[in-house]
């Protein structure tokens, strides 16, 4: 497929992020997937874990346990794999001199909120969000220039990732106080472990709350939705979809902010963006339209009588939720065209 | 079926909510539906609008046009039509003697706001929520007394029963400022015509918010959410399920209010109640619990780091959010048991 | 609930056929459960693995282990058991001298037919289906008389169940070659289990067929088609629904055999019956109006062209394909109205 | 996007399978799309239509009244059109000096067949099937030759392209009669038009049989099945899924014929197709693993107890179904290379 690009890793191969990134760097002109690696399921065919690889596209791969040294040879490594893996996989990738992107949450707060919100020590603290070796929080829109240069990309959570592109344009406009999120998920984003919850019996014609109020993903929105940011409510919900995300976030506008004011921060933050879209007041995002893809769609509409302003951000929680965003990432880092591999459209209906 | 009970009639056996309401009266023990009628279906079956019913249960009934004369001399009769309908026939019905419960939003507000939010003048002011013969606004285990009593029961929507339900133990305890509400419903809710953004096409795969910040329920629910009620945020979704509703409210608390100050006001509320279900803590309702069922389950939890309170709350929409509530509220004026026909528990899964 | 009725057990409270079960006795107006028994889940409450059951309807009620000695002392006992367990369970309850019904595979085929279709022995050949003390076979509408006196009655399978209620009729009038069954069921006739391939991800939005040709309930179909049946091809898939089956049945009609002689047939097996629903030539059943009910739809129409026969048949599989034709066999065994506790109508839409 | 390639126009622009071909076209490398037309929908943009569309992307084109003069200035015309439409615009273009490939079913089967069919005389019999100038029926692995010089290409129906790939391979080692086909669709394929019966809220948690057994993909099967061809039994139905195709055949093997022939059959068809994947026997292809993709996935396994086989094969009914297979085709009457623009892997999970 790909000619005399950059040699990329992927390791968490079995995994559903680990195997959209697969999707996408299987049409990826510019990059070539060297290694896939997947810790419990070496030996099994890709095809045989993801039924939607051709066999001379992947398919027939043979996945492989990840090797720090074979993975540290090549340009760049995604990491798709559980926090507690990533903890000490980064280290010694970037240590066998390779950069990398980290698809899990080990690296995106700080060593003491990790600590907190996890539940278990940081063991890699230089390379937290506060260590003197930072990760750069690859939200690609905001931290481009940062991202290209980077060693460690802690790519976003997909929680995050749509409230932050929907929030970060308003910090100025919004009081710090009083922001609350509600979001739905597809079931993609719980993982591919054979939850009892996940099951489709279970989830089929339900809608159901959960995690709240200590869901990891609302120490990452906070982290990172600006100077001076208050705590906010954060209640994800499950959906029956597999993939997909949608975002409704309220905040409070500062006094005599008007909508001609909201409407000109998401021009100036997306106008010229080519994966966030922008509709007018009083159209919602559909997250179909952002199937397959890595595109973000955003709408704000101002609420007079509450002084309110609601920003809803819908997005595909695999694509710019996780590895859509990641092969952005990979890209600004190997000096690609920042959506090679990312051309393709939501697939609607 | 019924033996010698009261003889009641449904007007709208057309669609969604009067169909359910044929469904639970096919079945309840002390009502005998007199008449099925429906202006726009005259003539048809309902096994043929509505496949569930048998012959001998209904489905073979033919539907009629709606009569006043005929309807009047029926003990009460339940009008599951457009708002514009029922502010015709409900006063006209009154007017010939019978007793009405309508599940429109006719009756609901005042007849100002219904002027404002449903953008056409009240044609029957006297029995709006300010009139002088105002309907009872039928949330049942807040108003008991005065549905027996009552000659007109405005049945509540959707969105305001499970967000009234979740909010009205607690209004001494939260803030009136700072409600935001989102909330998902399954699409029978919208009702039956065949509009383009209801196509399965569509909505199968996605969520989409609607109609926010001015979707009718708004105002609903501030009318009855308690003296000093504030503005609300609300933001209403559509989700890929045919029935069911979940409510996710967020409230600042008052200084002081702890967790089992919350505990306790649901306990208060609800601990004897038939239909209401409370669960502990950390527990979310699951919406599919009560599929088919007059049944609401809730849920509250306490969030230290924002001061809210998290409200999640789930009913089947056309259940205890429609007919199953105007059931219930049909049987204490007809003096009945209360959860008479109402005795199935939700399909799960 | 139930007043001074039969008392009954179930075994295996803590599966979707087992909660099932419990969820039609809870309204059972003449019978009692007094055992609710679940070998993994003993120490559980039912309201914990079912999220539907209110308190004070079972859902605080406490799952115990399976005792043979107070089972033993009941009415009836209800196995919702792997075929493993009811291989043990059976032959013990009547020995203790209560009667079973069993929603297993154990005793719906010949000891040999069980041998080669599950892989294993069977480990009680006398009450096989060709065993001295047979099991009835429960496929209610068609062995009655032979229910209400058993002993043990293995309740069909649920594609069994559909496929059956729409050839039986037809046994005289096509030929026994060239039978052809393709069927779709919604994921909850597969169990509880967490598989895989029952996750919702991967669920939702597929269909895929699976077990051709050799799924177990293959047969069980030629096994109760009727004397002189051939072999039958026999495709089942999985749909992204929770409950739900529909099956779809090809047969060659033979010579002579004219449209009304098939409506004939249907008319005569079922014009009184109340649990089985014949729609006209040209309508076919939908699956979902008999959700949550144990009625059965079906039609057939005859093609000319091919000279075949078209019969397609409606159930949910947790009704009429288990627990609902379990109820409705025990009633018959304990000398209750057939429809005793299953009254509701299907849930639709 | 595209260079200084093919100009092509799309009319038919406001349904499905016209979104899907503009979905596909705007990231062709090749192509240029001069012309977006839809008779009802001329002056709305793409973008109002279908939300996938970023704005640079089609999304602010807007749709134009079908033009012939315009139209047949171009290189070639996809017809996404009904069939009655295309029996107006086909020989018109044709006569224009363009080439057109028609979606529709006015030109997949012979005159005689279309007006029994269809239920209106064929009103250009010289280009239906058995025409003097017949349109070259564009299966494509089975036509390339053919496609590629063709003046008019009658792109293959759903239900027919998922059938024929299927059975094509197979046509020496079945017998004529005794073909039985079950299959499934998801929504989409019944086209945009906003029916009662295609409503979220009466498909969601159904699935229905329709058409059978006169559903006119039935005679387009029978005509290109091959010569000898007898009638077959064809029943399709609706599940609850927007995209995707799973049709199950079942054909009686000749004497003799052996597992290894039929798996040999494949492999001589399909080995080095690069969008017919053939699954080893025991397989069953997964619809969603063709999820917005052009290919399809294929299996076959014999059954020695009934002398048949069985085929299962699944495609998203956009994709290798219409719009997939319609640029398949195009390329190949443009001289491009067959699968330009078609390189993406299905959206799984």
């Amino acid at each position: 497929m790909a000619g005399a690009g950059a040699r990329v890793g992927v390791v968490g191969a079995s995994g559903f992020g680990g195997a959209e990134l697969l999707r996408l760097l299987a049409r990826h002109p510019d990059v070539e997937v060297a290694i896939r690696a997947a810790a419990g399921s070496a030996g099994r065919t890709l095809g045989d874990l993801a039924p939607g690889f051709p066999p001379d596209l992947g398919g027939d791969a043979v996945l492989t346990a990840p090797d720090v040294t074979a993975l540290g040879a090549l340009d760049l490594v995604l990491l798709a794999t559980p926090d507690e893996v990533s903890l000490e996989l980064a280290p010694a990738l970037l240590a066998a001199g390779t950069r990398v992107v980290d698809l899990s949450g080990a690296f995106r707060v700080s060593a003491a909120a990790y600590a907190s919100w996890y539940g278990r020590p940081h063991t890699a603290p230089e390379l937290a969000a506060d260590g003197p070796r930072a990760a750069v929080y690859g939200l690609t829109e905001w931290a481009r220039e940062a991202v290209a240069s980077a060693a460690l990309v802690a790519n976003p959570g997909c929680y995050p990732t749509a409230t932050l592109l929907g929030l970060r344009p308003l910090v100025a406009l919004i009081e710090p106080e009083g922001v609350v999120i509600s979001a739905v998920s597809g079931t993609s984003g719980a993982g591919r472990s054979a939850r009892p919850d996940l099951q489709a019996s279970v989830v089929l014609g339900d809608v159901v709350a959960y995690g709240a109020p200590s869901h990891r993903h609302t120490v990452e929105i906070e982290t990172h939705l600006g100077a001076g940011a208050a705590p906010v409510a954060f209640t994800p919900h499950l959906v029956p979809v597999a993939r997909g995300m949608l975002v409704t976030a309220s905040a409070v506008l500062r006094a005599g902010v008007t909508p001609d004011d909201v409407a000109g921060a998401f021009t100036s933050a997306y106008a010229d963006e080519p994966l966030v879209h922008v509709l007018p007041a009083g159209t919602f995002p559909r997250m179909k339209a952002t199937h397959g893809s890595a595109a973000c769609q955003l709408s704000a509409v101002v609420d007079p009588r509450t002084g309110r302003v609601l920003v809803t951000s819908a997005i595909d929680n695999l694509g710019k939720g996780a590895a859509g965003q990641a092969v952005q990432n990979a890209n600004l880092m190997l000096g690609l065209p920042e959506t090679s591999g990312l051309e393709a459209l939501g697939v609607w209906p």
